[in-house]
């Protein structure tokens, strides 16, 4: 943390700066720290950037092999652990470019031609992060193919459904799993798209510009397997929009976690202990013995919160930079990349868990008896009978408020008494819809809680995994 | 804000509710005051629900027509000015409703058959978005083309490209403004795919667990334009994604403009002085006579943050929510409301002003002259006359630190003195490349800053935009 | 939405502005819908401005006595509903001085002198927010007295203490309702701080730079009650970190109530049933009779995000921003607005319901049976007969693991079995120690969950409330 | 990522969980990776919460000295970089607990007596906190210090002072960085007032309960130099309101550096050319050889994005968590690290950079003379002749006019075309209220921009550092 006006030695980027970098200076910008985990992906964009040299004729044949055998023995010495990363040499760029020029000497200054660290930058993250893309994609579809089998486990499994976490209506575990699939289903779509628009080639736009080397986009597009050319060099080296998509869906995604989480959590706890979670995803206490928490849920949950976090800051990193490239961009990655980190790492916990879980459908069938869930079903029955919804439902609440104030059950009411609380259309067959397994059973429509609507949604969701897969 | 056991009377809901509600507390929990501006998706959804309940029998048709002419209209009377809005009912489906009963008596209480607030307002919200979606993207096709009209103006017109708010390289005028364009196209594409995942029919899903009568959502989503039906009734309640997913666009947009806006101020600031705005878009200064100053730009700049202020309530909102809904989702209308009305605004505000810019072409050529903007130029004719590239950009720097010590240009040293600065390899053809007009003119591929690749950008930009409307 | 090149009439402001302001302009960039809202505070602010004018010689005695009798009527019309806002007169200053000028003509166009309403605008806003956080200090007051009476009642009502939401130790009701305490209290300390920096007066700071007039910034300071005077003009403008500040408390407070809330929803939902609300400060659901929702609670815990969200709007909005006044800023008002209502609102609305909640003592002490609470005490018990405690840990650990295999709870394992798991310190007298009510009462330090000090700290709570209204 | 159910091995936790940690899981739910950093204030409290233990007589003074003697090699150890961390260890608490045992055998096993790990933690992050705020606060003296040395060289250098970036009135360059002076005091003083309320011990609220040993709070809390003990066991565990408060306090002062970086940027700008900043605080471009870019102060600016991020997860993170400790809580510190990093980080590059930068008051002092910016001197000089000021802020609203229109500034308008244009009042002396440097002289009153108010106000402000200090 002192300044010194000694530097850092070998830069490589000189041009008309006299001084050497003050020593606290360098540390403070240089970014290799963070951003070496790119070093695939710049190699990877190096050599397609080199071969379209040579395709144009800017580069010789010979020359672009020795560059291509250059890069090829870098990356094999960072994969091996063998690499010197240099912080003097501010960033995985230049560390790379550095290297290439002791290796083979002369020809690897010729490199970055037509080129600038601008167009070189965005073009690794993008390359990265649609490699991201790919892998969390994955990790979606086998996490919504466990959420199938476990709502298929139980499918019939009814509990109680809550709307203010109060006793609403029965449903199953099962279709409760389903609305969890549904989340995920739409996360995954969102990746999709955000893969798309984020899969254009910046390369070629050098330092905001272009360059008045012959170059051939498309070519380098091709080789990198891009969708597109961006469209206007100034747009192409400043934009972050696919970072802050990206991360707002991640976002998105981390805040389902954080609702699946938060119910794993009151389930777990002991007044509902409707599931429970193998001890090798828990851990203890320090202090009381008897302590099994459920650690990976409530860390999941929390971790929303930084990704909220990588996003706000992301956003705000954007907001007001006139263009194109500032150096404020610098600090495009560590949200990014956290961002990724944790949803990766959230989604394989969940991942792991899932299968795992082990519901108590008997605790969950006794709590659904609780809380006069199956009144609306009482009211429709009413309707069914002529009454209007309206009055209906009045006449079912007065009944709820008799059965609070007796401290029973709505189906313990004698007949007799429930006519006169809710008048004469009811009559014994009321009882049968006054049922848990009833109500559930009734529920048979597109998306209904009904096992038979369950098992539908089952199969249709199989079939739109393998839709996305395809 | 005074506590009162006395309460706010008509209630449709009282259930089991035996007191009448604190009146500080019905004033807390309405929702009428905001969520009052959804009615006519109210309506348009109560009408296709009913419509459904009559193709399915649970409704006669008479009773549907009765339904249907009542629920136009209450329409009328809120057009009108004439509706009487009660606090006491709550929200806008409970004062339509209640009316609807004031005027066509006992089949006004059918209406709410099979259906529960919780799919009502998802279904509402989703019209509201669906619509304002649409409004949006017309807009943003205007102010593309709008922006594509004053690229051709000013294609040729050449300026200082900067980064790091320090001359880089010279652009056009017209070219910059296309980044501008390619983030508003990316804008575009979002709210589509966003429209597209939103128009998902969540009516049927009743309270959280769908509906013992024999509904076909398939019907009410062909009368409503739905493009399918929300297959799990728990989810369907409970999501909100698409109100963050369009919150996050917003906010992408909003950031994209307050760039723009950035840009705006800073050149119709006196050292800039490249750009001046109507005087029906500025306004003065209670106390200097002198001032005109850009306070749309700047206003559009400050509202970003409260777009991202929504996005972030909306995410947090959410997070750790247990299924279903939960009296929370009340605040879910608020930031959307704000989010759309920001941003319709903001590009509104934007389309106004923009075709009526005037840019001072003579201020922007000189600004472009300075700061040896074609030191790029210098390096890449060294290149193409057999330097390496890494070797040619320190010769050149070396130019430029000499040029900066003797206060002149690059293309005011002498040709001897260049030679003995970066080498033999320069001649006098030199001078030819350090012109800002052959420093544009040579940036001639997909993309570059060129004028000729400037045209031919705007040519497929009107193409893209049509293919959009059509 | 249309733009007009017809202007909105009567400005007061066109200096060198020669255009009348574009329609959608004009309503685009005026404040008058919200900050009217500072009516009182502009009008108390132009009172003082006026006396020290007179003071320092600028106004005669008269002309000072005919502008402030010139406000004293516009406040009294605005505070009957009388006067007619404009918005082509942009804001609630230039509203107040036209009509100012209307009321007592010539004189009324001095009152501008010698200030801006940069300076004008960051003093009401100052008087606003000392006024509010006066309210708030307030009602915190009343709440955290509520909350020490609430755990009079409780404070020996035995409840499971949860960390991780599982069983931890016992403690009673009481001591939980003083962790609520805690937080309330710094929520107070941290508004004091606020008001303190909050409170020094901008006025003099002019446009940006001060005056030419011989203004006395100390005596308009002290007729407006500020504690100081801002040091330098720019920042006196430009500065809104009291607002920030302010919203960063609110939303520090906002999350504690969400935490509050959050536990008041557990506790009303079935599995717990700890406690019960009022019917008044609940409502029901528009398709199922039998609900009784927590409605004030949820959307306190709900409007925690729109403060959050407030917050990251203001800092935003800041970013970056140039010195000095910017129109940005005029965004600064809405969210500070927003966070002071919410706040206000939510603060109200505990106030309300607290003292009217019901605990179920006998459904918390049955719970805090379960889950092997005194585990601890257990362990605790053997470090006094000699182990060391991570040695103890373990071996109760065994216990517990040995009871659920078992199905029983520790004080149901037989001595004989105990020693086999734990050893042979354990004797008869460990029955003693595993009850829920001696391991509570054990807990007997400052800040323990023992009776006798949670009373302590009621008596000290009384203590600090009392100290801080002095 | 791979699942495994072979667990980390030595776990000191096992207590009831019967199987190993799951591999992922081990590494998912550890913290030692990023609480390492605690390891001195971990250590300094266990020291603390040893001697506190002997004192009460819990353990013996042996045992006490045994153990303080391992702790303090342990922390040689680390120091050295000789210790092994261990992930299967969990985090930094366990690690060291462990590696004591391993060093003094069964005495280690006592050290944890009357502590839980969520006591533990919050008393570490407490000590931390106060630790850097400390540095934090010597850093920001530095840094106010060396802007009054800045302001004092630059009291009478004359620029443009800007509102909405338009030419305002005339300032100094001095009175500009007081400007910065006042927000970076604001910041120290709620740095103090954080410090203040973080400096409570929560030691000894063990798990959240309290404890059944005889514990003496206040002699730990005046071991550790804690101002208070913390006064509830719930609270004490569950409060993370210290960090959240200092990461607003943190988030606020970032805001303000963004706004000094931005004006460095722009005053770099070869547009405004106000300021240079050495070479050595400066990089260039790999490819454009000419640049030399501002990169601190973009990276600072761009820096305020992170610190806005990290407030908006702490918030996230700890709303709607019911009490007390739960998992989430240990993604607390990630962010509070990164925002002391981030502050520490940036306001040294300020205190490097700010003392070094070169203002070019030529420069300045031309700019200062567009933009009519004695325009309100004009106005105050007609007031002061009799016109009330709404009446003279029009006149010389047309005087300017007139200028832009024949391209002269307002003192190049001859007297005759003046008395045409503002009217008789005007006479020849006005030329002289004209001039930049008698605009600025006139500013004369506490917090005005007239250089001797700036230099009183140099003197005030060294004093008021000097007070802080004491």
């Amino acid at each position: 943390m002192t300044h010194s006006s000694k530097g850092a030695g070998a830069k490589l980027l000189h041009g008309r700066i006299l001084e050497d970098t003050d020593h606290f200076v360098e540390a403070f910008t240089a970014s290799v720290s963070f951003d070496q985990r790119l070093y695939r992906h710049d190699i990877r964009g190096s050599i397609a950037h080199c071969r379209m040299l040579a395709h144009v004729g800017v580069l010789s044949a010979a020359e672009a092999e020795q560059i291509q055998d250059g890069l090829a023995q870098i990356e094999g010495e960072i994969d091996d652990g063998a690499f010197q990363w240099q912080t003097g040499l501010e960033d995985v760029h230049m560390n790379i470019e550095h290297r290439l020029i002791e290796l083979i000497g002369e020809t690897g200054k010729k490199l970055h031609t037509a080129r600038s660290r601008n167009d070189q930058v965005a073009t690794d993250l993008r390359l990265y992060l649609r490699d991201e893309i790919d892998a969390l994609l994955a990790l979606e579809n086998a996490l919504a193919s466990a959420l199938l089998d476990l709502a298929e486990r139980y499918g019939e499994a009814v509990m109680p459904g809550y709307t203010h976490l109060q006793a609403a209506q029965p449903i199953s575990f099962g279709h409760h799993l389903l609305a969890w699939f549904e989340m995920l289903l739409r996360d995954r779509d969102r990746l999709v798209d955000c893969r798309r628009r984020a899969n254009q080639l910046p390369l070629g736009a050098a330092a905001l510009a272009g360059t008045t080397f012959p170059i051939d986009r498309s070519f380098t597009a091709r080789e990198l397997g891009f969708e597109g050319v961006a469209a206007n060099s100034l747009d192409a080296v400043s934009d972050r929009d696919f970072a802050i998509e990206f991360t707002a869906a991640a976002a998105l995604t981390m805040m389902h976690l954080s609702r699946w989480c938060e119910e794993l959590v009151l389930w777990t706890s002991q007044p509902f202990a409707f599931v429970s979670l193998p001890d090798r995803f828990c851990t203890g206490s320090s202090i009381m013995p008897q302590k099994k928490n459920p650690d990976v849920p409530e860390l999941v949950r929390g971790k929303a919160g930084r990704v909220f976090g990588d996003l706000a800051a992301l956003l705000t990193l954007m907001k007001g930079q006139p263009l194109a490239y500032n150096k404020d961009n610098q600090e495009d990655k560590e949200p990014l990349f956290d961002a990724v980190d944790t949803l990766r790492n959230c989604l394989t916990a969940m991942l792991g868990l899932l299968p795992h879980i082990e519901a108590d459908t008997g605790a969950m069938a006794r709590a659904a008896r609780q809380g006069f869930a199956t009144a609306t079903d009482f009211a429709d029955y009413l309707v069914r009978r002529g009454a209007p919804f309206r009055d209906a439902h009045e006449a079912v609440g007065k009944a709820v408020a008799y059965a609070v104030q007796q401290g029973i059950e709505l189906d313990e009411i004698p007949l007799a008494q429930l006519k006169t609380l809710v008048g004469d259309r009811v009559e014994a067959d009321v009882f049968d819809v006054l049922t848990v397994e009833g109500s559930l059973a009734a529920r048979d429509h597109i998306g209904g809680a009904a096992p038979a609507a369950t098992a539908q949604a089952i199969k249709a969701g199989r079939e739109r995994i393998a839709a996305a897969d395809s």
